[in-house]
């Protein structure tokens, strides 16, 4: 939805958290983009150079990253022993402009020390249905598809 | 969706360009993603901390780098001189969780010499509505919103 006069626009209530996002044009198809909490990064939209990282894989780290932290948050509720982790996510698009995902694959790698399968699937699905705000927002364009391994860590010598 | 056998999940062609994001827990609630393109990024989930940008943050960043450059490459076809370029991004969020997105404002604030306010609506209008892959993606969910501002560049003296 397009409009050029500030006035025609409803007065809003916007998210103190998510105030404000400024993004420079740097020249040379570069941007510096300031988040709201007031952190810089640089953007590269020629995708060609490949200097940083794209607006379209910023969408993916930040699904990564938002669901990540609730499966590290609900498993540590649980007590469950996590020793690594790690998200790999993918995106499919569509061929002809615009350019939208259409489905998201994400794959939770957990490590740890006798973790139940079952506290790793539940975590997985409450962010996925319930807390993870980025799955919330990409999800009417894109079918977000969840699956998981786990990977058991041995103990030592020294530890047995 | 969730899934939790590899072997039960279909085929899927996955798009070259947007191969695999892997976003590593790094403890304390950070997270470092690494983008398709091999570009690592930390992430910050503890919005108390506020270290880096946050997953819903990114979203935002996303957004107004991907408008962006669709602009200025519109701009620069049709022999506009803008000299300077900025986009400002504010996001509204469901009060409930999962914390979506539902609406989003778009300001572009473009400066230029005898900048034609017809060919800056027409370049946002284009991006909005055909080329943006971002807003195409979250628009679903969320209500983009755009608004421009045209800031005229006074000529030196030794340029008159």
């Amino acid at each position: 939805m397009l409009c050029c006069n500030e006035t025609e626009r409803t007065q809003t209530q916007v998210d103190a958290k998510n105030a404000e996002a400024v993004i420079h044009y740097a020249g040379a198809e570069l941007f510096v983009g300031i988040s709201p909490s007031g952190h810089a990064l640089a953007i590269e939209t020629d995708s060609t150079r490949s200097s940083a990282p794209t607006p379209m894989e910023l969408l993916l780290l930040a699904l990564g990253s938002c669901t990540g932290v609730d499966v590290v948050s609900i498993l540590r509720k649980k007590r469950e022993q996590v020793t690594d982790y790690r998200i790999e996510v993918r995106g499919e698009r569509r061929a002809e402009h615009p350019r939208a995902y259409t489905r998201i694959e994400v794959r939770h790698v957990v490590r740890g020390r006798n973790l139940s399968e079952k506290a790793v699937a539940q975590a997985i699905k409450l962010s996925d249905g319930k807390y993870c705000s980025v799955a919330a927002t990409l999800r009417p364009a894109a079918e977000i598809v969840s699956s998981y391994e786990i990977v058991g860590e041995e103990m030592t010598a020294g530890e047995a």
